[in-house]
């Protein structure tokens, strides 16, 4: 058996998120049923996460094992045209037998996109969170600074079990106005359940002038999820590139 | 009765075109409805030109009559608020009430988009025609060349009745390469049923080389649709412009 690594993109709109769940269409059902028509058996595909309903990747990877003369690229090429299409394979590569996709990776970046113009594009609809009212990028920028570093991130997840810590470091956050939209770009080497959605919905809050720049610090110290923002939509999410 | 123009953007992947026909869902459809639930009384809106089902607009445009008090601005943002999130009135203003969208157009701009990487792209998939291989977008320049000015486009019409002749100007027409992207920009005064997607599919033959670059004036001279290309699909098809 040869394990085998794929990079993927996929438009989480139609999707009820990566993880197989019966009666529901996902990503990971559709793509280890698209290996098996062409290896002839469906593997287990192994996520470097998983991303929620509606939140997309443009850099997703994993890892399977199969039995299979196939070239990565050959493979890629044949499941590909296996898959839907709101899913593609961008690359594919042979890796060592212990290469684990999850337990592997070391850190993941995250970019949440936001629309401001209230003149709505129907062409972005499904890729930005649209605010109708104008958001002060700078503001959300200098607000965010303060999330920079190893904090414990209690106020921005939501509560889920078996979590042993909500302490994670931030290694990297940038809030940049490009056109009508802003990327919140989010790198961190691991995260917590709607954490960037968190993030995002509480930085929303400063950009719209309801909260003044310093009630970041307060509600990180809060270490209460009350204390922030609303979960931001997930058609505003996506997972952007995963390292190893 | 005041005489109102809107500028409309719309996604028509789920949309069957613009004209109101029982049992489908339409762009006209939903914005009479819309501009109902505003005013009170359903329009006729008045488009300048119809779109198939699947093609998109960004600068669609529109007049219809309404007996309202409310300025062309907040007019089209009450509507906006009632239209499904795939149809978004960008421009509104009031017109002269012998203004007519459709009679008085005398120019409009489409964009055919052609994405010929061969790894598909879930984001794009609605809003460009794919092709798996590398078109020869030079070429294809090229060739277009010959299609400028005053020409009997029968080859490059679907039939239908009642057309009383098939000469038509095109003032303007380019390829051109955008990354993974072709772009196919035509100007003219009046279009032909299926033109553009006509002379699209006929270009991607050169592109692909199956056809020499020549190939295009003995089409145009043959006055024969089945001499050119296919129509290419009608999700790579967008209206950008109409000129008054």
């Amino acid at each position: 058996m040869r394990n085998l690594k794929f990079t993927l993109s996929y438009d989480g709109t139609d999707f009820n998120g990566w993880q197989t769940q019966p009666g529901y269409r996902t990503v990971q059902d559709v793509l280890e049923q698209a290996i098996a028509a062409v290896t002839g058996t469906r593997p287990h595909a192994n996520a470097s996460g998983r991303t929620d309903a509606g939140v997309h990747a443009v850099g997703q990877v994993v890892n399977f094992y199969a039995d299979t003369r196939l070239t990565p690229e050959t493979l890629a090429r044949a499941v590909n045209a296996h898959l839907p299409d709101d899913v593609a394979i961008r690359e594919a590569a042979e890796v060592a037998q212990s290469f684990d996709a999850n337990k592997d990776a070391i850190r993941k970046l995250y970019r949440y996109v936001i629309r401001d113009n209230p003149v709505a594009d129907p062409f972005l609809r499904r890729y930005a969170a649209p605010s109708k009212h104008r958001l002060d990028a700078a503001a959300m920028a200098r607000a965010s600074k303060v999330l920079l570093g190893r904090h414990d991130f209690h106020s921005f997840e939501t509560d889920w079990p078996n979590r042993m810590s909500s302490v994670r470091p931030i290694n990297y956050l940038t809030v940049n106005r490009v056109g009508d939209y802003i990327w919140i770009d989010v790198e961190a080497d691991g995260f917590l359940y709607n954490m960037v959605r968190a993030i995002a919905g509480t930085l929303i809050n400063v950009g719209r002038g309801f909260w003044p720049e310093s009630k970041i610090a307060e509600i990180l110290t809060a270490e209460d999820r009350t204390e922030a923002g609303p979960t931001a939509p997930a058609c505003g999410l996506f997972l952007l590139r995963v390292q190893y």
